[in-house]
């Protein structure tokens, strides 16, 4: 879990220059995560599973403002390939700690996903596990890495 | 190609006792993929890269509604839960035909997106290529079955 927590925030404060505010880490009883623009990208190796990073649309526009040095106003094509920037460096990040852990994983390629208040819900299959690391940026602008694993 | 076009057409016909008319698969220019209802799983072996299947909502309920023998009328829990399901169905048996191309795949576990109208874009990384399988069920409904690799 630790891996994840500090790959996002390396990833967020190297590449984006932002320091969000990280919550509490949570195992989710129900499975659902509600944003605006998300990325999804499959783990496989130790475990199976999937890394999602799930974003309001504050809180990505703020982000990726930071990432390119250009203001951004709406979810257009630069923010989504950010968006899948993101979910792979953050696999790759955490992916690095896991591996220093004795944990190997692989990942695929990330799918990007827009579309205002869709929810996403990892983890159905039984016996697997949701947790949800919840951070917040600027003026309490929400976003979530979650993973989940059999 | 075909061991994914073979491999949905045989869980949908087994499991779901429905043919949808296929149509020729093409090569995305455009990533974007636009449902109701989606279900996404991590590849990664062979080449890394992801399964996205993406329904309109009248093709869903219909397809689970024939899966589960009871009339689905809307997208709720059983419904996601079917999307799961078929997400790694097709995966498992789409990577059996691989397999015995001397292609061996692992998968993630998979991730189901809903909302109205969400769009799923996948294979932006540079040098990634989609390829798309329309299919059409029942009166029109349409949905695809889309695959990316690097």
């Amino acid at each position: 879990m630790n891996s994840f927590l500090r790959g996002a925030q390396n990833v967020l404060k190297t590449m984006c220059f932002v320091n969000p505010v990280v919550s509490k880490p949570f195992l989710k009883k129900d499975t659902k995560a509600i944003g605006d623009v998300s990325g999804i990208i499959g783990l496989i190796g130790h475990q199976k599973g999937a890394l999602v990073l799930t974003f309001s649309e504050k809180a990505i526009l703020l982000i990726v403002s930071k990432m390119l040095y250009e203001e951004q106003t709406e979810i257009n094509r630069d923010v989504k390939d950010a968006v899948g920037e993101l979910t792979n460096m953050i696999s790759g990040d955490s992916r690095k700690r896991l591996s220093a852990l004795g944990m190997n994983f692989e990942a695929g390629l990330p799918t990007v996903i827009t579309g205002r208040n869709h929810e996403i819900e990892s983890g159905m299959s039984a016996g697997a596990q949701t947790i949800s690391i919840p951070f917040v940026v600027g003026a309490g602008y929400r976003f979530s890495v979650e993973f989940n694993f059999e």
